[in-house]
């Protein structure tokens, strides 16, 4: 727990709850005929409505983007190594938004709140929501806290996934788009790792279909080897190599199954403290909400055209060592972006952890984000 | 099924079984009093018992490595691709020995199998084999069939760790040694991939501990998951997306979690095969075998100490999508033996199917390994 915030912190948040009645259309031909979403703040919007930045959140994380809940409080937000005064999103410029997508388990709707249909937890009911009908929620959200146009749209992972989609379907409303460690769809392998996290969680006896809230229960074992195997597509080998190497955790091999080696006491503890907090069904939704990704295939699988409306400049970062989303896969999105003479500029970061690497104050990534992020300032006063 | 059995096959043949009763003393400290391993030769021991050849199995497969076990079976063993008349491993010229290793569930004594001590099948009482308890019950079946020095030991992947050991361990008992897409030891990744395929299959409520036999139950989600996982590292990003790109089953979404995308089909399809035919204990004993293995940690972790009494010749070989043992832990192999200024001969193959490489038909693969073998021959002429 922070004894005293720091300096560059944006310091104690809370979190504040917008509710929706205005029904939404989504993706897959459902309407969800009200929903709430959960965001923060940080930093104020300017009179012109012109300093808006909206953060968009990965598979995992939410809207607590930066500062402190409380003085017990142990960690900041999620990315508070960017987001904060004389941080690469510069909150004395900035007014900044993250918010829980809808699906989420952290306080927007979700599975896990009430359907006011059955006065019971959705759970499999919730509609699987798509990063397109991510974005309109978004737009409500933006539309009811008086932003017009955002500054820059910013997110790493699926996030960029979002940046892309508002580039895309809102081109009127993006100024700029940074999109970091993301990819323009899935592979196939991403794909097939999505179905088996899928699967450890399907087949877990406590999913119950999904009903397991009104179990009173949780598909704990497959939750948690969803997200042990999630959690080694982030790393990368040398990491994971720089981190545990084959140390053995009692210095000697057992000849048994509990754990011998440091990378799986490592990997345990992720998936029983990721079970604590987050939820089975949310975990599903999010996954599918990355398979679908993929503006091109409305184009006749041509991102070029997928992004021929774009308006944003882009700022575009990989790094070396990601293999969840390689640097080939961002530049198939610069490369789109110069098929069609948009702005862009493109950052390979030297980086050894793997697609982690996009949460972590690495200083060449912190320098080129924030010499982007100026540039933003600079057309914002 | 076979109309006919092609001209360059070893053609129809059947498994032996020989059974062992000085007991063999085991890396994990334990003893196994009697044990029994299975087997297939092809090809004829010549007089002076200069031509024996032995195939050393990965993780899943076992004894049955070429030919057909019946006019019925519809395919033939696992590498026969590479074992027969005309092809790499010629039976014209060598006798090839292949067996199940122990702990193994094709007919060799393992967790499926009868433990003497208690009337009941061993399970988890099986213990924890490695490969150099692997190599030792090779070396009692060697003498047991009357070879004193293989021509050459031949393995891709965990069989190529097998051939290490076999150098290391034997030198004066291999004259060649073949290692296929292989590595000296597991990195942290590796490992960690083995961990999470382990947990699902422990986590699996019809485990019960590793005496599912005596519950008439197997821990089949389990087994399915580790398959499932363990074929994704088997494949190339490339080949998953030559092979089923983002294809969806029913060409639309379905904004559901049934089986959307070709891929997930597939894996799907792969781990329900597996689990008929593989027993879930043996997969745990395996990458355990996988995990453990490091001829270096007895070295001060030198690969080159390690090898410093080896004296077969080698022939090295990797593919270069190969992700699960990259070509970089070949050369790691290379290297300790150019250390030691040994004869080795390397051969890194383009191919796009990553770790299955191995199993394949790859033109330049067959002619290296073709003509290295033909070498063998000579000297055994």
């Amino acid at each position: 727990m922070p004894e005293m915030i720091p300096a560059d912190s944006v310091g104690l948040v809370t979190a504040q709850t917008m509710r929706f009645d205005d029904p939404l259309q989504l993706e897959c031909g459902r309407v969800l005929a009200e929903y709430a979403l959960i965001y923060e703040t940080y930093g104020e919007l300017n009179a012109q409505g012109s300093n808006a930045v909206l953060i968009c959140h990965a598979l995992s994380s939410d809207h607590h983007a930066a500062g402190y809940h409380s003085m017990d409080d142990n960690k900041p937000g999620w990315w508070d190594t960017c987001i904060g005064p004389g941080k690469p999103i510069d909150t004395r410029h900035f007014y900044v938004v993250c918010l829980n997508n809808l699906g989420g388990c952290k306080g927007s709707s979700g599975p896990a709140t009430m359907n006011p249909e059955t006065g019971k937890p959705y759970g499999p009911d919730f509609p699987v929501v798509t990063v397109k009908d991510w974005v309109n929620s978004q737009r409500r959200l933006a539309e009811a806290l008086g932003i017009e146009q955002w500054a820059a749209v910013i997110g790493g992972s699926l996030g960029g996934m979002q940046v892309l989609q508002w580039s895309i379907e809102y081109p009127d409303r993006i100024r700029h788009a940074v999109v970091i460690a993301a990819a323009p769809k899935l592979s196939a392998q991403n794909i097939a790792f999505n179905e088996v996290a899928r699967q450890a969680i399907l087949a877990d006896p406590e999913f119950h279909q999904g009903r397991y809230y009104e179990h009173d229960t949780q598909p704990r074992q497959g939750l948690m080897l969803a997200r042990m195997l999630g959690h080694i597509t982030y790393l990368s080998d040398d990491s994971m190599r720089a981190k545990f190497g084959r140390e053995l955790r009692e210095g000697k091999l057992n000849f048994g199954f509990d754990v011998e080696f440091q990378v799986e006491s490592y990997l345990r503890y992720q998936g029983r403290a990721f079970v604590e907090h987050f939820d089975a069904n949310t975990y599903l939704l999010m996954t599918k909400a990355l398979d679908y990704f993929d503006p091109a295939s409305q184009c006749g699988d041509s991102l070029s055209l997928a992004m021929k409306q774009v308006t944003a400049s882009f700022l575009v970062v990989s790094f070396t060592s990601d293999w969840r989303f390689a640097p080939s896969r961002s530049l198939e999105i610069v490369k789109a972006l110069l098929d069609n003479n948009k702005k862009v500029s493109y950052g390979e970061i030297e980086a050894s952890q793997g697609h982690d690497a996009f949460l972590m104050p690495i200083p060449r990534y912190m320098e080129l984000f924030s010499a982007y992020m100026a540039r933003v300032v600079e057309e914002v006063r």
